[in-house]
């Protein structure tokens, strides 16, 4: 059994449970922290471990382009390679269709992509796709989606759609064939797309939910859209997708967004919106967001959060931090970072432990209130 | 007594000793970070106490502008503004005479400055030098200098020459005025000019070291000359300060240069070379210099240096630190950083060893083979 439900909250679909992977199991439900670039932002493994993370995810696109993913296959792994001791997550580069600087086209056979870095054309497939995170070594891999933008016409995330499940097909037959008679088997995780349109989301997600998969991600939402159209997308995928199967909502950070998603059925996250934001002087606190860029902070010596138990509550004052801001400093993008990451891992925690207690709504209430 | 020599060594004049300082008693030889905007690059004050980095210099002047020095003593002073628990330095931004984008003129009164933040001219006079250093609450404050550059002719740096032991009798009167009933006392260090002019270096000393200060600082070296230059100027400096005077060479961070600097009889060192070598891929070794971004080393399994006990060298590989620096990830930013100041901190542990021990000779011989 790749997933285990543990408890089940009886007011909403907000349940725990536990991911079996080849790394180890994860308890869920779970952020995960961005290593685009086999990094966090600022944030280095050590510093993970010590958060308390116990997955990530990482670019498999990015990777294969540099170092790429020979040099990380030899080296024992993208966990070795990091240095990270937790469950890694690979993403196909199907996001990266979002990035004007990176994508080109796409037709039914794959994705053209630009190379960042040596301005080259890339030809990805699903089956290219497979063997980038398979030789990358990640414990969780996804399936290449074509990712439409929130603007698209429907016509367009229609056709997106298509190529999502006719991708999602070839890649779970690729997947199959390079994890057969594998010992420790990399789980694989379908994508449904559908952007906010009902009927469209609804036929990618009973498409893609009978190809047998570990895992279902939710794709294309978290980008902007208003927060009710996310949260009826959610029911509806969550609506089709089995019982026993996790659910992982792509690209959602935000306090009360992963709270939402959790009371909807939601098991896994992930976002760089925590460090993204931190940078940017927006933290996470338990009496809500603080924006520590405001002047105001210039000569707080408070803590940014006197209930939160991090090193950097502990030992570094808002006017400390305001002030490495203001310098753009590297060690205060580290911590303030440090901070949000540790704040949504604390907030999983105490998700769980109150789905367990039967207190998930007490929590979801307050969260709604403190970040309204 | 405000320093105390240890032990000396037989074959050079080189020394350990006690700087007593009102944070507390630093043992010397010893390298200090550079922390001009209250930060040393990418290392956090946490990250100086486990590497067990003992004093750091910070810059009076640009705390001043950002977040100001009234700021910082309402906050309980530097030490408490950065949680960094060590001796702290402030330069009086004499330095930044050396910078076209902060340095406008000079005239017998003071220095004027452009405020690189808001664009204002600002007057800085020995006087608010004093009161801005007392403020911010160094245990070490730095006379106000004139910093010729190396370029200079010889008439501009006797004028610079000039400057400074006028601005140093000022530093010191304003500075004894400021401390005066005061228990527990800031330090204050006179810093000689002169370029590498033997006659100039000559004269700046004997003026300056005229004046009772608490140690003595050799300004506007370490700075592209040649290393002969350099070392001849120390000699001139030794030759006339008092035994009893602690000696910090202002500006020099390489391995060789530290350790011909401590034969030489210097005991104060700080350089922003240590940490922006690391970010450029250049990281000290007890082989010698490694240059981190060469891709020979991007499928290299190996840790920096097998014979370190940082936890960089404990955790990463050459392979997966090149990586980062070559996407510039700012998480490998700070590992190098530290990698490099640890390995600086271990060589002046190693350093005052050798010197109680009799030993300073095979050790300086050995850093020359490996550095040469």
């Amino acid at each position: 059994m790749v997933f285990t439900i543990l408890s089940k909250d009886t007011i909403t679909k907000a349940r725990t449970g536990i991911l079996k992977t080849r790394f180890g199991d994860v308890e869920t439900p779970f952020f995960m922290p961005v290593a685009t670039k086999a990094s966090v932002k600022y944030i280095s493994s050590d510093d993970l471990e010590k958060i308390g993370i116990k997955a990530i995810i990482s670019n498999s696109y990015i990777l294969s382009l540099k170092p790429g993913e020979k040099i990380i296959q030899n080296l024992g792994g993208i966990g070795k390679f990091m240095s990270f001791k937790g469950a890694i997550f690979t993403d196909s580069g199907g996001f990266q269709m979002y990035s004007p600087k990176l994508y080109i086209k796409s037709n039914y056979e794959g994705v053209f992509f630009r190379n960042p870095f040596s301005g080259e054309k890339v030809f990805m497939t699903p089956e290219k796709s497979m063997e980038i995170q398979q030789a990358i070594g990640s414990d969780v891999a996804m399936c290449l989606d074509s990712m439409p933008l929130y603007e698209n016409s429907k016509e367009e995330i229609e056709e997106a759609v298509k190529k999502t499940t006719l991708w999602a097909k070839r890649c779970k037959k690729h997947h199959d064939k390079l994890q057969k008679n594998k010992k420790k088997k990399q789980l694989l995780f379908g994508i449904t797309q559908g952007g906010v349109y009902k009927e469209l989301r609804k036929k990618s997600t009973e498409e893609i939910s009978k190809i047998n998969f570990d895992g279902y991600a939710i794709g294309g939402l978290a980008l902007g859209e208003p927060k009710e159209e996310e949260y009826e997308m959610i029911k509806i995928v969550k609506s089709l997708i089995p019982e026993n199967k996790p659910i992982y909502l792509m690209g959602a950070g935000d306090p009360t967004e992963l709270m939402e998603a959790i009371a909807l059925g939601c098991d896994i996250f992930d976002s760089r919106f925590p460090t993204k934001n931190a940078r940017h002087g927006t933290l996470f606190t338990w009496q809500g967001k603080l924006s520590l860029t405001n002047s105001k902070y210039k000569s707080d010596d408070s803590k940014i959060d006197s209930k939160c138990d991090c090193f950097v509550c502990k030992n570094y004052s808002r006017a400390y931090l305001h002030n490495l801001l203001w310098h753009n400093e590297g060690a205060g993008l580290r911590l303030v970072s440090y901070h949000n990451l540790f704040f949504l891992n604390e907030l999983m925690k105490k998700t769980r432990n109150s789905i367990k207690e039967g207190k998930f709504y007490e929590l979801l209430e307050k969260i709604r209130q403190i970040y309204r």
